[in-house]
């Protein structure tokens, strides 16, 4: 997928990427089995913290030595607004399964799941590939 | 140090075990630089993010498939008696370095320093030894 290019990760099993980019609504629709249902939302989370991580890691190593200042600064990398650039940049939009009603709203453009896509996303590079993996691409992301 | 023999790891760097046993209040009377009195709270910030990635990890590969399940797990293996628990058993408490006010208020024995030094020593090991480090350690101390 394009978007492989774009990450500069290609995923060893395609599953996890399907699944983070596939809302609940949609799998909900297709009657997917309730096991896979949340998996775009589980992702998140996994992603979410993999994400706070990382970008501590590199604020610490940048040399910030206050942990106000890593905190707040942390806050504002993970804004909905950043990580939705970012998620534009890399055309994820391009490839959601939206449910029906989130289509009608356009929900593909909306910044909320566009910034949610990019956490599942993260959290299925860390299923497949592992924390490495994810570190690399976040660096390459995010301008500390 | 013992305390390395009950983690079941070695620093390679002892500074990072030494700042992240470090209270910020012991530090500033030692009038050490301002660079290193937050270094505990640094590392905490940090082991706090690593300790949530490894719990969330864990509970999916445990089979877990609800986000709302996940979530209230990881909220209770991380409450902070648990973590006390886990950081008397390491005896993390007789290697604290603390403030003349903290050392007479006994602070090594209250919950909330040792579960806040337990992550201090999680973010200490994330910066020397990596992820993996962690989360071998993080899955050894905590029962999913």
């Amino acid at each position: 997928m394009a978007i492989e290019d774009k990450l500069g990760y290609t995923f060893k099993n395609k599953y996890f990427l399907n699944r983070a980019l596939t809302r609940k609504a949609f799998a909900l629709e297709q009657r997917q089995q309730n096991i896979e249902c949340e998996d775009q939302e589980i992702y998140r989370t996994l992603g979410d913290a993999v994400l706070k991580t990382v970008l501590i890691d590199l604020l610490i190593k940048s040399g910030v030595n206050s942990r106000g200042e890593i905190t707040s600064r942390k806050k504002s990398l993970e804004r909905e607004e950043g990580l939705a650039d970012i998620s534009k940049k890399l055309g994820i939009g391009a490839y959601l399964k939206l449910g029906k009603g989130e289509s009608k709203q356009k929900a593909d453009e909306e910044p909320y799941v566009l910034a949610e896509t990019l956490e599942a996303v993260i959290g299925a590079i860390y299923l497949d590939g592992g924390f490495a993996a994810c570190k690399g691409i976040i660096e390459k992301l995010f301008t500390i």
